[in-house]
């Protein structure tokens, strides 16, 4: 995705060579028309689908999982990290280690919305190691759902998250996908499309 | 707003005179097409403030920012609960207290994203005893910029938040207004338009 990537060049920020700081645009402050962008786009590549209802986690994923629910006209669900006193019944569990963070989180969904036999679209901002993108399958799987695909807006591609994803049989999406980041300078996979 | 009021009649559930259930179209499972309908209810509401920026809490806040954003074509930007590695610089921070949660969480904003001389819209999901929203004020104000509103999604009336706030001479606006939980009944403070 064209505007996405010309979006990272011009106000990410490589800071070494595994992290990249988007909180310009993606998860401390939002730009609000690229997320529509990114909905639009996610929509189109997810059109053949048949999606029920998208999921995706807490807190960076629900921007870019809003806007692609609203242009697929389904509902979404954020999986929680941490349990509310009002969330708390029937839920399905996953733990994910979270490198940035440097610990790991139980995440939650409950099984009143996402249900037996459903199609779910996984949506999440970044895909490095994979953990959160396959915490998410987890829980889905877990209720009984079936994962249809998996769109990330931001994929380190020099990471292994894709292959891990690919390998279990999944679809991936990724809309700007980043072969190697250096202080300072930022590479992208030639879009094949 | 009548749809959300009518939205919470239908699918919220009044767990106890205080505890408002809302996880199947606000919290944790989100209808995007009535986030679009907030959106567009705080655009209009707040048509006449010349805003900046809005400003909001993770994780429930972002959902009705992004759409309000989009709606009112300005960035927003949503305070963290936690830090993380790549947002470490140059934070104000507040500490909010919740009732749900039973815990303190520091928040934190970088002032790369609120600027000095700023006219910023503070959102939120809940309205209850005031206290995420008046972090929120304190965020903004710390890093010099100015609150010229603040839009909730559901207020509870009948608890304190909303006269903290007058009495600092916040304008509020709620989309919904709750006077009365009971368990199984919700009732609304009568709407003046």
């Amino acid at each position: 995705m064209k505007r996405l990537e010309d979006k990272i060049r011009e106000e990410g920020q490589a800071l070494s060579e595994h992290v990249l700081k988007v909180d310009a645009f993606l998860n401390h402050q939002v730009d609000p028309v690229l997320m529509q962008d990114i909905g639009k786009a996610f929509a189109e590549r997810f059109a053949d689908l048949d999606i029920d209802r998208i999921v995706t986690l807490e807190s960076s994923g629900i921007a870019p999982a809003m806007m692609t629910a609203l242009e697929m006209n389904v509902p979404f669900v954020f999986a929680r990290k941490r349990k509310s006193l009002t969330l708390q019944d029937d839920l399905v569990e996953a733990d994910v280690y979270s490198f940035t963070k440097q610990e790991t989180n139980r995440i939650s969904l409950s099984r009143r919305f996402v249900k037996p036999g459903e199609r779910i679209l996984v949506i999440d901002d970044f895909l490095a190691n994979g953990e959160a993108a396959l915490g998410l399958t987890e829980l889905v799987e877990s209720a009984g759902a079936t994962v249809a695909g998996i769109g990330i807006v931001i994929e380190k591609s020099f990471q292994p998250g894709r292959e891990k994803l690919l390998a279990r049989g999944y679809r991936v999406e990724s809309l700007a996908r980043i072969s190697k980041l250096e202080a300072g300078h930022i590479s992208f996979v030639e879009a094949v499309r």
